[in-house]
């Protein structure tokens, strides 16, 4: 058995969206005990419309909480929050992962105050799984966000640690990196591009392939694409609206009169498949790798989908050992 | 009647494909005039096949050109080059505009060395028109690499250049602008969009809204998106990249039967609308605005569709007198 702390309060959609989200995903996983961290009353009420066996979980009741309006600061401010509480869970290997989808900037700061980092690692970056055109693979993209500036030795930390994720949680055994470029010559991009080429290039734990251009991020031709938490941010979000803009186009256009909308139905399943499969709420965790803790971000506005997919993600970090793994080979990297 | 200069030579399609592209645009404008610089033989060649009215157009001839393969030192080693050469036919006024669809760093530079900046201008941004979800409605979106390293002073050039080309060519009388961030709040992103925020936010002649994420750019929500070429360029490429693997997974999806197939013929026409609106082809030019001369760079691997919509752009901006129109309001701004 092995605990996971889930901070339920953080959310945009509310605790009782969090709770279906665990009720369901926990047929999944023989071996996973939760958490609830949160409002107990709140917790109790949600748990009566979505059981979950009350050998399978513990409530944590907090009092405060930190949502996507909060700042960094109430990580000082809120020492009874929900996020603050989940931080110091893990901290003192109460439980052996955590959750929350509270805000990014308190819960990147919080994880470095309560967490630290690992020895050997300055920085620690968001890495989510971008879905890719090829079927059930996923490329690790990172950092999107957690560091808006980074030097090369940064980016060099994000593709080790990267490399062992994929090796150990992936099962991919001589994971592909690349370096988010504006062109793939190795003269492309700003003095930091140019640096990190050289880093990643000249590392032998690191099966570096050169730049890559950000049209080929979903093209699934690599494992892992490595970026500052600025450019990865950007480019992240390009992916996310672009493809949800032009579904909504095809959507509109194939419901803008009778006789389309009776011949897109026996489509459906056909789209359907394909709006799946690039659907980001299926990927909408983050691991903040780098910190000595597995600590999982989830989006802000998740709902039961978005958080059973980090709930899964989280899951299978534990399962596969990856903080101790990483600890391990970051003293030798 | 106006003279646009057009280098046929430096796209990855050859001649043929650019005077193709001629014949057929030219009939669409009764004003226009083509110069065509390059390859004397080669373009009498295409001309036997794609016929043009002899009063419509002349020739140039060069020996040398600098294609996408090319470097920035071209412009000085190359001072035969047709990119060159047409360079400095728009800097003696003999032709009112020119196209190019040469290597990008050698035609930013030679566009600096030979036609200079617009006084009062710094930096000259490479400006597409992006399609959005709204109908008929473009978005300018600069600088998208001409520059990789600008500060805010720059940012407010491009909002102001781009202010004029939107009131001027696109007939938006209050055009609105955002920045390019990675969230919403004036307190995100870097320095640099941070003190862009402020000059932005300061200027009266800009209708600034704020903030913008990357994932809103196709939305149409805007008239003009800012922010450096790194950023931009980068936005850019995520959008066209999963824009282009999406249709193509749909497209998999729905030839992946023969049942499938013939249902989808049936709707052939909605998905084309669909994946015509944002094809970049159809908006494959980008105008370097700040440079005193309208100097439009086609995409490198321009086909008759993407050369035809940099000759429709240029067009708009030679009948609009849009280098004027900056240039009288740059002393103002």
């Amino acid at each position: 058995m092995y605990k996971i702390g889930y901070d339920v309060m953080g959310s945009d959609n509310g605790v009782e969206v969090a709770i279906q989200a665990a009720s369901e995903f926990i047929k999944t996983r023989k071996e996973l005990f939760l958490v609830f961290v949160g409002n107990e009353e709140e917790i109790k009420t949600a748990l009566t419309k979505y059981k979950i066996d009350s050998n399978r979980f513990s409530i944590y009741p907090t009092t405060e909480f930190i949502d996507m309006h909060g700042s960094i600061m109430d990580i000082r401010r809120k020492r009874n929050s929900s996020m603050v509480k989940v931080l110091e869970l893990l901290k003192a290997k109460e439980i052996d992962a955590m959750i929350t989808a509270g805000n990014s900037a308190a819960f990147i700061a919080g994880s470095h105050f309560i967490l630290g980092e690992i020895e050997g690692i300055k920085r620690a970056g968001f890495m989510p799984t971008i879905p890719t055109a090829i079927k059930n693979k996923v490329t690790l993209l990172l950092d999107v966000g957690a560091n808006m500036e980074c030097d090369e030795e940064d980016l060099l930390g994000f593709a080790k640690m990267a490399t062992v994720y994929s090796q150990e949680v992936l099962k991919v055994s001589n994971p592909q990196t690349t370096l988010l470029n504006i062109g793939v010559e190795e003269t492309k991009g700003t003095l930091l591009q140019k640096e990190a080429f050289k880093a990643l290039s000249s590392d032998p734990f690191i099966n570096f392939l050169g730049n890559m251009e950000a049209r080929e991020i979903l093209s699934g031709q690599v494992d892992i694409i490595i970026t500052d938490g600025y450019t990865g941010n950007m480019a992240l979000k390009s992916l996310e609206g672009s493809s949800k803009i032009l579904m909504n186009e095809i959507k509109k256009e194939l419901t803008s009169s009778f006789i389309k909308k009776i011949k897109a139905l026996t489509l459906k399943k056909s789209f359907k498949a394909v709006s799946e499969k690039f659907d980001y709420k299926n990927h909408s965790g983050a691991l903040l790798i780098g910190v000595d803790g597995i600590a999982f971000k989830s989006h802000g506005s998740s709902d039961v989908k978005s958080w059973k997919a980090t709930l899964r993600m989280t899951c299978d970090a534990v399962e596969n050992d990856v903080l101790n793994k990483i600890k391990r080979k970051a003293g030798n990297f």
